[in-house]
């Protein structure tokens, strides 16, 4: 498999989690947002929408969206799985990736950022729109998720690889996160779990040399 | 089942035509979101995040996020399918409901363009900010989507269940469609499919009578 990558974007960080839960082999390639390549007709031939993560199966199949390519990695490569076993455990642990994947992150995003700086918004009010967002969010997944282990349940799950990244990006953008204990006891469960580590923005081949 | 809905919520809209293409009898508890119902304390102790759709299950189970619940209702009412049999092709009608319920329909919710109007823009650059978004998501969607039938299929399935209520958005926000005739093809094909009328906007308990 091929992973286009950008080891700061949330949603490839996602699906990083979810190949290393998985202990899948795959080949890392970068796209630098930054430097533009997402628009660059290589890449538009790959994902027409122009963003990470894309992934090329092993079949020469091409996926996009980090929801899609990590439920077909949870029914191509079941073990360990990312879904309890019972339909509304199933949903239940989706909404909470939803409310993150939807409601969270698009609003936030680079081309979100750029948007409201070009309609004339300096720093200071992107971060308070940053910060706006990612807080009435994460107060809902606070309410949403579990009191122990990782968000819904002792082994790390579809819920975990939303959320860690969340507060990954949370982190960056320097939001307060001291008012959500449990959003914090699953960040620091994650902190020490080698999948997550392996596939922390830290640690990608394209993360840049200090 | 119970469905917390709002006639004119496009995810709102996802999760009736679901429940419709099944022929799943429920009940439809409106919540007013211009009366501000979704902020009430009731409200909020069936979906902390205050928006709809939720769904009750018949085990009185709360469900919440769009995605969760029509994942749910697949899951639970297998038949029709909503979702091709193959892992891959799975993730290529789960990749272009994403692009629309990721990308699209979270930058026009009500509660970003009250945002926007709080930051001092005016009606024109609210919708001229919904245009860009639908416009922007709508470009991909047209290339991902399949040139007959609907959008990836013969049969309606969980694609259509994103793209047809954001086309009721796109025409309410008056968003140009002309250059996408893939998409008006499968709009053209819901507006005469029963389960697509059935779940309108314009035939809810809780439509305005004009």
């Amino acid at each position: 498999m091929e992973l286009f990558t950008y080891y700061r974007s949330t949603s490839s960080y996602r699906v990083r989690i979810a190949l290393a839960l998985k202990g899948l082999d795959y080949q890392a390639v970068p796209v630098n947002l930054l430097k533009g390549e997402q628009r660059a007709a290589a890449f538009l031939a790959i994902n027409p929408q122009g963003r990470v993560p894309a992934l090329r199966t092993d079949d020469g199949q091409l996926l996009v969206q980090s929801s899609a390519i990590i439920e077909y990695l949870d029914e191509a490569y079941p073990h360990p799985s990312l879904l309890p076993s019972s339909a509304e455990q199933r949903a239940t642990v989706r909404g909470v990736a939803a409310v993150i994947g939807c409601d969270i992150h698009p609003l936030h995003n680079v081309s979100v950022l750029n948007q409201l700086r070009q309609l004339g918004h300096d720093e200071a009010q992107v971060t308070q729109w940053i910060g706006h967002w990612i807080g009435q969010g994460l107060a809902a997944v606070e309410q949403l998720i579990g009191d122990r282990g990782f968000s819904l349940g002792g082994t790390p799950g579809l819920a975990d690889l939303y959320l860690v990244p969340q507060v990954y990006a949370a982190e960056r953008f320097n939001v307060d996160l001291s008012g959500y204990p449990r959003i914090l006891r699953v960040a620091a469960l994650a902190a020490q779990h080698p999948a997550f580590v392996q596939a922390h923005p830290a640690h990608q081949p394209d993360t840049p040399v200090q």
